[in-house]
């Protein structure tokens, strides 16, 4: 199956488990339903829900008893996003060619839809254990890892580090990232594995790939909020200049940013050796996030 | 032992634990470690970790297996209580006689502080289930009672039904009650007897104690807001009023919220009866929390 195509089917099962796991509710909380749904449904590449399904396939083939864990990281992914935008954070407007979530349903409904999307990522799990045919500790394990990584010394700590910048120079800069966008996308990869059934070393290999994806797409979304096509982006390109932001742009320049990205694709990529054939679409992530436009 | 003496040796264990599972961390996320704590150790009843450790206890003397969880629960109430006072939520200056979160640290981090806190809650029971000595199924229904409590259809939903008051009748406020004040109290005892070993029908017992004393405990904060001495209190009384709050008071009147209070009690103390004198620690709860001055 072409890239493209067989991309675009682990979407469309992502987004059809969301809506299994989040519907609306016609009860008295609706508005915060609402609110969850449009943030959560409002696009997005869903990289780590598929990245987690395909390191999972890799060694077990019921896809089904991923699904919850692939969701709970993406509803995790969506209430960071929501968080971020407040006008008490960085204050933004538009995500994906949408308004931001407080910008339609208010300060106060999208801080409880965000406290409400984290919440909801652990209840997708543990609602649904029954449809998990993995031992027990197994999804204990996959539970530690999840929660570790949206932490404070995984994304919540990333977003601190944003936040409170200390120091401008290259280091900091990675371990920002390493929490802020890093974190998840590895825990993606250690709990498709973990739950899939690797051994120990094919843990560590695969966390190796997502350890330097993570950096990767992290340099790309600095690139692009500079080159990018605006439209192409759903959002207003330049912010990062213009706010004084700390990214591998602003911090080394263009063509210097591009040299990183292309070098922690080729890390991830080589990381991936000891898999041969069984890794080729990793591999293909790798270079659709080295190439993407938005 | 006098209830007192016993009350107070639990909140020492609870403060114990609380600080081992969130210590102060000296890296560059220490700010959000400082503000976590800010709000997790400004005192507080400590009401829910010491329901749980009592119903647990009285299935099971092995009393640190259930620390994590009690802990998980207290930290998931103060993530609450930061959000809840936040300026786009009740706007809230004062609280247990401290500052708000954010009035210390401003509003973004207070905003992460409470996503660490309920992020932090499910790593610390995950992060020690090699010192919860009960069976892997049994932690997951555990977390699973926890995850459900604290969302939508539990704590956050009832602060939903607060932010956005569509109607003022006892039902909507015992709706608005059950969620946003009783879910957590009825998950604090129903996770300590699950966890415990009780059967499904002593759970059921206990849950229906939990159930009226979590009603009890609010209709007495809301009568504590009309009454209470402001010193003792730890905030400005007479807030409910003046911001039209629907409450107990506010709807029925003073005379009538005490009659309420006392028959929930009643209720909730009636539930144990099949327990006979191992219950004798939860009556005195039930009636401490009755007489209560803040």
């Amino acid at each position: 199956m072409e890239f493209k195509t067989w991309l675009n089917s682990k979407i469309k099962i992502t987004e059809k488990h969301l809506d299994i796991y989040l519907p609306l509710k016609d009860n008295r909380q609706k508005a915060i339903y609402e609110s969850m749904r449009y943030s959560l449904f409002a696009g997005g590449k869903r990289i780590r829900p598929v990245l987690m399904m395909e390191t999972f396939n890799m060694f077990n083939d019921n896809e089904n008893s991923i699904m919850p864990f692939a969701c709970a990281i993406e509803m995790i992914h969506t209430y960071s996003l929501i968080h971020d935008d407040l006008p008490a954070m960085d204050d933004d407007d538009f995500r994906r060619g949408k308004s931001t979530n407080h910008k339609v349903y208010g300060d106060a409904l999208a801080i409880l839809a965000g406290d409400g999307l984290l919440n909801k990522a652990f209840e997708t799990v543990l609602n649904n254990i029954s449809t998990i045919a993995i031992p027990a500790e197994k999804i204990l394990k996959s539970l530690e890892i999840l929660s570790n990584s949206s932490g404070t010394e995984g994304m919540i700590g990333g977003q601190v580090t944003d936040m409170f910048v200390e120091e401008r120079n290259l280091e900091y800069l990675e371990y920002m990232h390493k929490l802020k966008t890093g974190a998840l996308i590895k825990a993606a990869c250690e709990i498709g594995a973990t739950a899939g059934g690797a051994t120990e070393e094919e843990i560590s290999k695969l966390s190796d790939y997502a350890h330097y994806l993570g950096l990767a797409f992290q340099v790309k979304d600095d690139i692009l909020d500079f080159t990018a096509d605006e439209e192409e982006l759903g959002k207003p390109i330049g912010s990062d200049e213009k706010n004084d932001k700390l990214t591998y742009v602003t911090l080394l320049g263009l063509e210097k940013s591009q040299e990183i990205l292309e070098d922690y694709t080729d890390k991830a990529v080589s990381s991936l050796e000891i898999f041969g054939e069984r890794a080729e679409r990793l591999r293909e992530i790798a270079e659709y996030l080295l190439k993407r436009k938005n």
